[in-house]
Formats: structure tokens, C-alpha cells, sequence
């Protein structure tokens, strides 16, 4: 039997990832078309404890599917794990007869909500929104492969001048325990070499790794590096190989929180919409503690619970694989 | 058993599609990296027929993985479909010493390699290159991607005038016989409507739809023309709306060639490197007369007989009608 | 002596131009910093007669300088033609204490904020916003540089795919009455040909031209088309071409408004910002019914009556020379 | 008396800059055009002196406009500035009846060229390109507006995630005694702050600074530093920074050679364009060691000597103060 719902609300929580407007505005239409009443919470969790719950309408979410960010903002909130803190949160949701609520964020976001869910009558939908690519049940999240077109369009600009010069350039992209960004970063751009935090990669592998590239007239080289590897970052790398490897001049570039940024891909966009889209649509058919994600090219269910206790090990060994052979 | 191969050639076909240089590049690398010597084709089947073939080793293929275009160059060509043009291209091949050929193109690429395979002793490996996503046998083909962002970063601009004036804009896209592009932009880009080859939609729909966006206070509105549709193209539907509708002004945008152009995105890039060394592979390993083919995250193979009988209808009518909510 | 300058407005009007969000922000702060209360206008002169004007503060042009469009938005306005729209707005002009009026625009704007200002005593500034870099007093308009840089990003798009074959594209840019976007957009991607408004080129003269390339071995064209070209828009002129002409295949762009959006240009939002501010501390120095322009690299300013009294024939005859050498 | 020259080169020195293969093109065209055989020499004095010298014609530079760095490559040669290299050059020029000789860099490249021109017979034409702007003789120089675009495209991506979060962001940009790509850079992208080389600024008075946007409610702040800024780079800063004031979390970007790649802007390709053409024209008409600049919408030429002995402090003070203005 469907649920009888009135009242949703949506935020956004964790880092920002492009596509998370194009979602928001997905699930604030969808509700509307069907007849529910539309809630946005600004800056998250932190927004429930504030009370900061505004009413949104079709028109509150135009002209927002291309905008890089979230319209609702996000932040870091301790306060919500606690009790106090979810109680002061599920006063103001009663307080509007907001009987749903839906999440868009990465794992911290999903334990969050699964949690307030357990303790209250409240429904939610997890929909993920990182551009890490680190949960269970989505092939890709949010904000992905957005992320890795920015890093692709650095890397671009870096080779103009690579092939200008013998250089040897060392990008340190985003990514403290998943290598999804480099991985995939490194293949896109044609990189010669990748340190993930999945990988141990010493200097030495590395330096003959190069050493190999330039001997066989390679005129520069690219190394790409996750923030997380435990060599250091792309400073302390491109420091360490300098001492061994003379062979060329090494520069080094941090992306940083660009990353984050930037109008969303095509790609994100109908990935956000799809996910909102159906967050919204399966909890009007009863369906709560649970995400939408994608898999193949279909949009999914998969319980909260599940995605968050299976490990995601998303490294995709074979892409890695074939990384050695396109970069001879 | 695996074959004894020794020498392979790669072409590009038909239209061109971004992702096709990084493909080639696969192709290439993971041929010398297994001990093949490679060879490109200029232009397509007339470069075989030409005798327009030359050896390419890995430096050959540095520094493209980002460019748009085909560094091999395509050409449309009558004469691959007579036995005198397969017999000088044989011939040609022969000469060489090529025992396998990997042609890169879309279904009339396909149709002439499966035609020359059945002919002659080559070996004979398809991947999808084509923005119109028009083929059997893998979800998305090579390019597709890229054209979809490039048209809606197209809108995006065209949306900035949109919001400060009151505007009905019409944008014709790629497609003869397939409204994929049109269809993803529209969900892409938010756009108001969206016709498409493969559906009828009157005049009097469209109005009617723009009216009911009009009364709900939209400030523009976008509307996607296949160049396939029935009703005409861009120009002649805006022509007629206007005649009908005087709540708007009228714009017009023909994207045309600049859709098939453009450094490819991270997706296309990573198809192309994917399908390219996966067909490498398959052809060593034995397989011959198939195409490879991304479905869901993983790359698979088909026959081109397969591939060529069954009819691709792939408008995905879960987004069609997605797209009839989120532009409420 | 300085003039007791309290409050003041601004708006943009006629066709919007990239850069006109970074010029209202300086305008805006401006006026704040030097402790004057700054109203919007919204919609032109449109929102002066219809009294839509609203108070802003520094914070409410946070986060626009990379913004296209206007966040003012633009409207034509016939109303203010006439004697008793000019009374209506001046009214509404008068109710808030308003004492000066920034006007961002063409040629149109310029010469309503003169007959205004003729009329009544309101100082007025005005600002040449304008992608079609059409008027006298300043080397360059806001948004000029910017819808260049569109063309030009649009027509790399087409180049790609027209090295892979052997084509010729027609491109066809905005300017009825100027050439200007035509001419610098034909240098900066190193088109073949140019038409120009301002300049008869009959299609002999074209087929001529592009045959002598083609002897030279170039493997492909693009000529750029003004819009108010006489001899008709891109499709007319591809069509005569290509009954005299069969040497390519003919295709056909038509960028249309997308040229008027997207994110203004570095020089834009320098330009804007520049023009903004000075216009505020002109009209503070007591200055009126006067524009401000970049003259080589410094802001100057001239009377909008010698401004509008002046032809302005900017077509750079120079350039245009230099096109004929660069495209052997 | 025109001079009668039969043979000129064109090199690429120093750091490469987008827009030098614009400007190639014209050098190379130019001549063509006037009947000169033109050559190319790669990788700079060195490939002068290693007899990196090849012929070029008019197909030789065909698209290259659009394209980053620089196809005759760079590179840095201590070699050329002994009396040993300069000798072995000429004999390598003079090889091959060279009798001019047109070299795109900055100020050692011109050096070269002055010393070389004072000791033999070959004429000189000096263009400013490099990212820096740092030369007397041109208000702008090659490359310096795509850096800067690059720079504030980059900076609108971190604002995106600056306007979910309330961040202090630090972008670290070239200029090691240059503040102008940080200047333009700050102005266009509306940074609160700027740290120039040229200029003096205590982490006090940032923090007070920062402090002041924080009351006035400003949500986040970005921060422009010049690798060459006295305190030190972004990572240092930021972290003193945030040892005195805690409102925000700091994050850090370093752009690094990023800056000096990408497609250039239509401002560069036309400048190189114009540059070209005119440096090969001036030489025809006999001008020698001179270079030949942009100031206001002019080309001109100044005496290499001239060029070399003026200082050019060029920091932009009025757009410093303006700065202050609009980042209330």
C-alpha cells in the first residue's frame, strides 16, 4: 500500500559535488507533479538543527540544472550525531508535517540519515552525491565525472607545454582514500604514471617507470597523484624523484577544490535528474532507508543498510591494467 | 588456438566522432605492446583501396588522446561496396602482410567490413564510433558523450540570454533517424520540449505545451529540434509556433558540424582506450567478425551479423517521459 | 563643485551582453564604498515606467562577475518614447530621491538616457554594452571580446571534423549593420573567407577565392557570414556556392543567440568592472549625459551627444587585409 | 631602401606562451606572401645552434592557430650566450643564406637576439610572448590573456564550492617578480584579496582584511598570491593564515604550468596574428633589431635596446585600488 505522504524535504550534505542542483531540482519537481508539498533544508543537517527549512516551488529550482555547487548549500554538522541534536532536528520536520526526507551526499550522509530514520518516523532516500565514486550501489556517483573532466582539462593545458618542453609534471588530484579520480584521471589524459592510495608505488618503481618512457623517446611525462598516497603528496614525490631522475625539469601542479567545482557534465546532469527523479518516485511508492543508484544504465535500489556495510573497493583493476599498456 | 597474427591495420569511417583518437591510440599501443606491427589507413576504405597505408608505432599516436577529429581522416567511399574496390583493397592489405583489420565507425562501416570479411581471409574487429548512438550492441557508442555536452554548453549560453529576455528558443541538433542526442541534451539542458524523429508531436502539441510553461510563469523557454523531425527543421517549426503563438520572441541556433567536434570528454576518451584495446585483445585471441561494445560498466563482444540484424531502437522512453515532469 | 549625489540607479537594456553583471557589480559597490544608497532597475527602462526598481547592497552582487546574461534583465521599451513614459518613470525616479541613472547598452540606450536627461533633472552615464562593438568612444564594447571567443570555440569545434574530410562550412555570426564579430572571429580562427555587411562580395568573388585554395592544397574551408550580409544569410550564400562550386561538400552553422551568453571573458569582467567604477566616480565628480570607453588602455569619457552625433565605421580595414595573407 | 631579403627564420624561446603558433603562422604566411623562403628552427638558440633548421611553407602551419604551446618547441640555451654558440648559429644561418632572423619570446630572448644581431650580419625582429606581460614596448604581450582567463576559469570552479561552504581558498598563480597575471587575475575573478610581488603585504593586514568581508557577511573568500610574493607561496601563507584566524577553513591550489598551456583566446591569436604579420613586414622594409608591440589598438616598434634598458614596472595600480573598491 502506498504511504500516505504530504511533506518532503531534500538537502545536501558532506563536500559539493556537480550534478547536486540538477538533482534538487529533479526531486523538488518530481514531488510537485505529484502533488506533494516541496521543502529545501539549507546547509544540511545543520539546516534541520536551525530550523533553516524553506518552501520550494517549481520556479524556486529554474535555471539551476547547469550551475556547479548546491543551491541548499552544505556543511559538516557533529551536532546532528547526537541525540539532542536529531531530536531538535525531527521537532522542526513535525513541526511542518515533513514526513520525508531526502539525503544527497556521500557516506557520512547516508549514516546520518539511516540513523534519524531508525529513531523516527520520518522516511528517507540516500541519493549519492560525491565526487569520489566511493559507495556501494551506484556504478558512479554525482559529481564524477564532472570531477575528472576538470582534471582532464588541467592535464590538457599541462601537456601543451609538456610537449614544449622535457618535463616531467607531477597533478595531485583529489582523493584521500579512492584512487577513482586518478585512475580514471591517468587514462583519460594519457598520464605515464598513476600513485593511488589502494597502491604502493615506491620511488624506485616509479623513477624506473620513467626512466623506461624516456628511452624510448617519450618528450615529457606525466605523473598523476592521489592526495592520499602514502609516499607523500605531489610536493614530496616530485621532490624525491628529483634525486634520482635528472633526466627532466619537474613542475608541480595541486588542483585542489576546482575539483569540487564547475557546471556539471551531461553526464551528471541526467545522472542527478534520473536520481532524484526516482528517489522521489519510490518513496511516494513506500520504499524508505534505502538509495537510488546507478548501475548499467539503470537507476537501482539498494538498502541503505547494505551500502553501508559492504566495503567499496571500486578500483577497477583493469583499467589500471590497461594504463601500462597505453602509456608505453 | 590462437592465431598467427603479425600485422594489423587500423581505419576510421563515416562520420567522424570525438574519442576516435584516443581509440586509435589504443589500437596502436596494445597492438605494439603484444608484438603486432601496426598500420593506419587514411581515409577510411579509400585509403585501402588507394594504397594510402602506413606503419605507425607509438610515438605515432602521442599527444592525440585529446584531440577531436581522426588523425587517420574519414571519407565516405562508393567503391568498397564493389568486388573490384574489395579486390584492390585485398590486394593492397596482402601486400603488407595484414592479417586483421579494426574498422572504427558506425553501421555502414560495419556493413562494408563484414562484406570484405566474408570475402577474404581478414580478420576483422568493429568498434562503435558515432555521435548518434545508433548502434546494436553497446549502450553508449564513441562520441556520443562529447556531442551532448558540446550541446549543452550550446544552451547554457543560449539559456543566459533566455533568463533576461522573454524568449522561445529553437535549437536544431544532430540526428537524421535517431533522437538520442536531442533527447539526452533535453534532459541535460532542461529544456521545455523536445522532438524527436521517432515521435509525432503536432505543432498544436507544442504550442500547447509552451502555453501551459507561459502560464506558469516561465520566463523562456528552449525547445530541442531533431534534425530528423517530420514537421521540418528548426527554422520552418519556429515559423510555424510563431504564427500560432505571439506570447514569445523567436530564436533560432542550426549547431550542424561543430556537434561531431571538440576535444572528446573523459568519457569518450576512456570508451575509446577501453574498446580499442579490448578489440586489440579479442583479435589476438581469435575472435573475429565483432564488434566490441560498452554494456552497463563492462566491455563486451557481438557479432556483427548480430549487430547488423537487429534493428537498434534506443530512444529511452523512461527519460521522454522524465523529461515531461522535470520541465513543469 | 561636487554635486550632493545621494541616490542612484542602474540598468541594463537592449540586447544582453557577457560582462554586464560584472560591470552592475562595480557599479553597485562603487556607489556603496562612496556611501551612496544604488537601486535596480529590472527590465530597462521597462522597469522605470513599471516602478520595478529595488534597493542593493554590496552582498547582493556577490558571486555575479562570472555570470552571462543580466541579473537586471533587459527589455525593449517603446513606452519610454514617448513623453508620458519618460513622466511615469521620472516620477518613480523622484518618489525614491534618485539623482542619477547609470544606463548599460547600445545605441538605442544611450539615446533614451539623453532625451531623459534633456527632459529632466537626472544626471545619467551611460556605458557601451554591446557585443556588436558598434559604438563611438570606446575601443571596445562589453561582451565584444567575449562573444569572439564563442565563435572561436565553436568554429575549432568545426575544424576538427572539417580536417577529417574535405569540406566547406559556413558559419554565420551575429552583426546586421557590423562586421565586427565577422572580421576579428575570421582572424582568430584562421577562416578561409569573410562577409562582411559592410563590404559587397558577390559569390564569384567567393568561388574564386575558395578555388584558389583548394589549389593550394587546402584540405578544407570555413567562411564566416555576418547575418546582414546582402547577399543573404549562411544558408542562401552555402546554396549559390555550392551550384558553381562542387570541389567540397557545403554545411552550415548557425550560432544564432548562443552568441550573446556564457560566462564573460577575463577582459570582459576587467572591462565591466573598470567601466563601472568609473562611471559612478565620474557621476560623483560631477559629470552627466555623458559615456565612459576604453581608449587604448585607459577609460575615457565623451559626451553621449558627440558619441551618438558620430558614425562609428569601426570595420578594421587592417585586419581585414591581413585575413587575404594569413589564408594562403 | 628596402633591404633584399631572400631567407628569414622564426624561433620560439623561453617559456612557452598560448598564441605563439598564431603568431608562427603569420611569421611564416607573411614571408611566404612576399616571396621569402621561410624556415623554421626547433627548440629555440639551441636548435640554431644544433642546425634544427627546417623549410616551411604555407601548409606547414595550417591548423596550428587554435592550438597551446608552440610546434618549433623551446627551450633554454646557455650555449647561445658564448661567443663559441653564436659562431657555430651564424655558420648554420648563413649555411642556408638566412638573412633575418624573427624570434617570440620575452626579455632573454630579445637579449639573444640583440647580442647575436650586434656581432653578425643578420637582422632581427624581436615579439613579445610570454604569460608575464613583463616587457616594455607592448601593453600586452603574447599569451598574458589566455593565462589569465585560464586562471579565473579555475578560480569560478573554487567559487562554486566556496558559496556551499563558508572557505577561505588560496590560489597560488605565476609571477615570480611579476604581479600582473595576479592582478588581472584577482580583478576578474572579484578575489578579496591579492598578494603581489611588488608589493609588501603583512599577514596582518590580510587577516584584518579577511576579517572585515567576514563581518560584512561575505561567505567565503579567495585569495590571490603570486608565486613570487615576499611572505612566501599559497601553502604558507594559508597556513599562517589560519594560526591567526579561524572563522574559515583554508584550502590551497597551486595552478602551476597549467597557466601557461590551453587554446588560445581570440585577444592572443589575433595579437599573434597582427604581431607576426607585422614583424615580418617591418623587416622587409628594413627595420631590424626592434621589436613590434600592441599599445592601445596599434602595433608598433621600439628599439630592441630601447625595449631592453627600460624598466617595465607595469603593475596596474589604478585596477590595485579598484580592487579594494569592489571586493567590499
Amino acid at each position: 500500500m502506498k504511504p500516505n505522504i504530504k511533506n518532503i524535504a531534500v538537502l545536501t550534505s558532506g563536500g559539493d559535488a556537480p550534478g547536486m542542483n540538477a538533482c534538487i531540482r529533479a526531486v523538488v519537481r518530481t514531488g510537485i507533479y505529484n502533488g506533494i508539498n516541496m521543502f529545501g533544508v539549507l546547509q544540511g543537517y545543520q539546516g534541520l538543527i536551525n530550523n533553516n527549512i524553506i518552501p520550494m516551488d517549481a520556479r524556486s529550482v529554474s535555471n539551476i540544472i547547469h550551475l556547479g555547487g548546491t543551491i541548499l548549500k552544505t556543511a559538516r554538522c557533529l551536532e546532528f550525531k547526537t541525540d539532542e541534536g536529531m531530536e531538535i532536528a525531527y521537532q522542526n520536520l513535525k513541526a511542518r508535517d515533513i514526513d520525508g526526507l531526502i539525503v544527497i551526499g556521500g557516506d557520512g550522509t547516508f549514516t546520518g540519515a539511516r540513523n534519524f530514520s531508525n529513531k523516527y518516523n520520518i522516511r528517507v532516500m540516500g541519493i549519492p552525491g560525491t565526487i569520489d565514486n566511493d559507495l556501494y550501489g551506484s556504478d558512479f556517483t554525482l559529481g564524477y565525472d564532472t570531477a575528472i573532466n576538470t582534471v582532464i582539462e588541467a592535464i590538457d593545458k599541462i601537456r601543451d607545454t609538456a610537449d614544449s618542453h622535457d618535463r616531467l609534471f607531477f597533478i595531485e588530484v583529489m582523493g584521500r582514500d579512492s584512487g577513482c579520480i586518478a585512475l580514471r584521471s591517468a587514462v583519460a589524459s594519457g598520464a605515464e604514471a598513476v600513485l593511488l592510495p589502494e597502491r604502493h608505488t615506491s620511488i624506485d618503481e616509479l623513477v624506473s617507470q620513467l626512466a623506461s618512457g624516456a628511452s624510448t623517446k617519450k618528450s615529457s611525462s606525466i605523473v598523476i597523484v592521489s592526495e592520499g598516497h602514502k609516499a607523500g603528496g605531489a610536493y614530496d614525490i616530485a621532490k624525491q624523484v628529483k634525486e634520482q631522475f635528472n633526466h627532466y625539469d619537474t613542475k608541480v601542479t595541486i588542483l585542489g577544490h576546482l575539483q569540487r567545482g564547475g557546471s556539471p557534465s551531461s553526464f551528471d546532469r541526467i545522472l542527478g535528474s534520473r536520481l532524484g527523479f526516482a528517489a522521489v518516485n519510490e518513496m511516494l511508492q513506500g520504499t524508505s532507508k534505502a538509495m537510488v543508484g546507478l548501475r548499467g544504465n539503470e537507476i537501482k535500489t539498494t538498502g541503505i543498510d547494505e551500502a553501508l556495510s559492504r566495503h567499496s573497493f571500486k578500483l577497477e583493476n583493469d583499467l589500471l591494467e590497461m594504463t601500462k599498456v597505453l602509456s608505453i
